[in-house]
């Protein structure tokens, strides 16, 4: 990365992409319009809500209302041609089974498609029913699917024209684990990731256990022991480690709006040394993530905070060997709803359209 | 306002100022700095911070870490003639009676200052005492401070050399209030102003009435009745109503970090029917902001939320006639470290360097 | 009152009245609950909701599950004559309108009751039907019910078999405006009201604007200008004051779970000095309320903190003469689920009873 | 357990010792006042603090100020002859260091004494020099003080002169795994603590770290990967074990008051069958707590969530086998500041001076 912001020229500005947002009305869609509304390359034409189609975006989100490009906007009813009409890149912030019923006609249209949902994110369709409940909606597409972890699999998002942008409990545990996995530093059996998560994790719905009143002064774990996040985080350590790799897994909800905080507890293979390891581990992060914009690698004694990240696409991440148990801590803090959805979604969108992949982003 | 988004051109991108900004460390220095980090026109070359000096911007602020301009950065003592070299606008963040001090040397040494401080805001030396209890220290250069507040002294900032931004609670105040008192459509006696504020209003100091677990779950009024700020609101509400102007004020601390909430009651001077004066107030109001881009006027039945101007420089204001007794009330929402404090900084600095005036604020 | 806390003899003990709850899975009547089953002459018998009948009342509150006392209880359907059997003391924790439907039959079959809705608040039924937009369910009752602010009415309420116990906002203003009223120390016209409410006063409703998201890092006002409990706010002020009084009344949601802070304006009849003013309104209140368990009026320079009052059945009043604008402010806090709504209501309950009037509630 | 609550007689009233409590204007000092105040067998004769002698109790805490057992106290210099006087039961809510300074002369005078700090919770004088960083300070004492968890040292705290009050975090990963370990259930080694606590946790210290600002909109975990109270943790886990234990422990700091929420992570020793291993896991912790009046067993799908526990003594356990993964969780929650402090601290009073072992704590 040098050190300048986009855009840097004139011809930078004129390389604009008109995009789209089906179900814009939710948390991760309204970060979207946030992320997009300033995007130098960006052209937001349509934002989708069966709620509430016909309104002016502002009307629900008035935080957008003084933006010079929101202006003209209105909610739309989904409608996969006219949205092939109006936009070339599509975000899907749907809910999953639903997702894959626009993503079909779309990609058929010629559009780049970038789904939030869990919809494509696992490759198989049988893991998917196992984990979702019901038979995959478009089982043809899954091969076609790139796993929007652009620290990852930054050359296959660059070519996708679907992307499965990843979860936000996947994202706060593979960027972590993936490199030392696939550098053979930890064991891919017994790990464990204990993670806390914003209220917003929870979506934008009118439910008793996400009032105030119920989440204020609350400290809570939910969804145990088999959370649906496993599908998609299994597979890909699964594939980091060279190994079928089966997760520990605690979601808790905690009450800040945004953030993830997660701990991950994890055996070294071969620990020798302790502060020869730590150094092993810190070499393996600093080849992966040392030019990644967005991973900020703690090396002194600071520990991730997602106050530190929230608003950004940054992942802080941090370890420490604890001598007394010779098992390797790695702790990251990212904003659920931008590295751990909208923005990463972003990114993935600058890789495809060939933008500079901080774009709008920083 | 366009529909576009600055920099529109190459040529835009070009015009860059270097900019520094004297007390950093503190809340208002650190939205400063992010306002700055991501302006088309601005180039951050120096932080100070006595407290902090020669260690990495990053450091403090973790969330800096991950922007290329930052990273070169770091604290440093603040000195008039060095600053100076390094920049051609400074802002000062510093406590009031510090402000000055740096203020008679930087702009004898050709800076623009934009000064965050009380030490300005009063063209009274005298009023500048009785509300700060301490003799003004450059009582010489009250008479070439601008107050900043763009939408009433535009024209004055654009040839200001040194502005005095205005505080956040008289931004919730004065911009609402104005505009009616101009009209003369309220009377200028018996105006009552009852402000909430954030926390980061308290700044960044370790005190025990500030510490979490005082301030979550407590609302408390404090520094009732005669706050240091009504001698700025004074001022300006009786330049507007050409009459001498003394106001009720009452802040309260609620536990949110960024927002101000206040709500305004006046009497109407000649009311009239209530449909009819309401119409009057709206096209006062149109009049006045229709074309502003950082305020919000409230026509329908949504009422101002401090959620949906955190993190922008968009004030919110509604009103509502009531036909039981007669008064008018004003409702306004602002984030008070950005209209409250650095985004109005930089708005002022747009216009005295000629840039757009919404350039790195959308 | 005595340094001593009830029961204080054996004989105390064994004078326990059987009380049943009616609506008990809302806010107020969990609250209930809790001083209830920790009151030493209660016996809480039965518990009701229609959405929770059957069901242990542990299993809906948790934090029962360990007193003795709950272990027993379930949520049974509300049904006059069954309740009339189970207990003596009914409390009706109802929404307005329905809570009328019960108080009729329970009164004929000899109950005690305690109503929280807004039924009985109002001593007319034109002015409740303005307020409610409903004519009155039960007109015949209203000359029968007490407005149940022990402070005001206890010789009433001693022997009243139907209580109106007072919303949480009329609290808040009533208790530091009627002994000044009364005393004649302020105008009866141009009183303003700006009170901040927590997020327990919405109600245990599932609806996105009190999802934790919408509320924390937000404050905002809501209803005005005519908020429903203006109408018996404004009849209680006009009868102490002796002539008809229209308020100004703001409410505000802030992100607290519990609490109202209340910051009213009023104008001195005869304000004289202020420092004779001062002590003249000081001695109102410690005549009104020196010797009241559960006024505490501060006198120094502290003001009042929601903190200070939650869990607790106090309300804290302080008050400043403003010199500049010649205008007392008064500020109350106290927990809108305890002196707002439950704790009174168990005051009201122990006048009614013969009890210790702090029974239950220290 | 009977299904009364005490004091059931007058003979009852009448057993009352005469406390005291040293350090009472921290955090756990003032939630001591608050249990003291209203403990039906308890006189509470004095409160020291060196910070603000000479004051009322209530111009520190005003929230005291309306009880009238709480009128007459002011905060004394801490002086063991005069404690010693005034008091039969002495707390001690002092720093790990000054504790055991008090604890001498008051247990030569003749006082029962409670220690909430952490001088006499290890039985060895090198442990503690280990993780607290000084010689200990009474070693002579360590083999007289009990370790005052009451649902594993019962018989001890009733006999004892001097207990060792657990440390918050301990109890909340004690409780839950003494048991299991007891009964052989899950293997000793590999165990793992993730905790989340209030910011209460951190005292009622003016540091920039806990300012509200700082502490809201995060979360972050903290003193990993060595916290001092590992060396409690893993003394009583092994003699839990009959082996050494070595714990795996990672405390969080997330922005509420009060609450911690600890998920622990075992090996069972011999799993069998997941159903049939569950249903001996149920049979321990039945056998093991069915009947202690402040342990909340949750054998349905109910998760611990803090909000259920704060303002009680009790602490809630579930526990979930993971077929997957073939590990057991247990999760708990209590309040910090009572169950993991001063709820504990006044039930070790209970045991010790005979009183019902819930007297004062329902």
């Amino acid at each position: 990365m040098s050190g300048t912001v986009y855009p840097k020229t004139e011809s930078d500005r004129m390389n604009i992409r008109k995009v789209a947002i089906v179900g814009a009305s939710g948390y991760s869609g309204e970060e979207l319009v946030r992320l997009l509304l300033s995007h130098p390359h960006a052209e937001l034409t349509a934002v989708t809500s069966r709620q509430y189609a016909g309104q002016p975006l502002a009307a629900i989100f008035p935080k957008f209302a003084n933006h010079p490009r929101a202006r003209a906007l209105r909610f739309s009813e989904p409608k996969a041609e006219w949205l092939a009409k109006e936009a070339q890149v599509v975000f899907l912030a749907l809910p999953h089974g639903v997702a894959a019923e626009f993503a079909v006609p779309l990609l058929e249209l010629g559009c780049q498609v970038i789904d939030l949902s869990a919809d494509f994110r696992v490759r198989s369709a049988a893991v998917y029913k196992e984990f979702y409940g019901h038979d995959h909606p478009a089982p043809g597409l899954l091969a076609r699917a790139v796993y929007g972890l652009p620290e990852i699999y930054r050359a296959q998002v660059k070519t996708a024209s679907l992307v499965a942008s990843p979860g936000c409990y996947p994202t706060s545990i593979l960027l972590p684990l993936i490199p030392l996995l696939n550098a053979g530093l930890i064991r891919p059996e017994g790990m464990i990731a204990d993670s806390l998560s914003g209220v917003s994790g929870a979506g934008r719905k009118a439910e008793l256990d996400y009032l105030f009143v119920e989440c204020n002064e609350s400290a809570r774990p939910y969804g145990v022991p088999k959370h649906r996040h496993l599908s998609e985080i299994e597979q890909e350590l699964s594939l980091a480690a060279g190994a079928n790799v089966v997760l520990q897994f605690t979601p808790h909800l905690i009450p800040v709006n945004r953030g993830i905080l997660t701990t991950l507890y994890a055996t070294p293979s071969n620990p020798g040394a302790p502060a020869e390891f730590g150094e092993r581990v810190a070499s393996c992060y600093r080849a992966a993530y040392g030019q990644e914009p967005f991973v900020r690698l703690l090396e002194g004694k600071a520990l991730p905070d997602t106050k530190n990240v929230v608003g950004t696409n940054v992942i802080e991440i941090a370890w420490r060997l604890d001598p007394r148990t010779g098992r390797l801590l790695v702790m990251s803090a990212e904003d659920n709803l931008v590295k751990g959805a909208s923005g990463q979604a972003v990114q993935s969108m600058n890789l495809m359209c060939g933008f500079p992949e901080t774009a709008g982003l920083l």
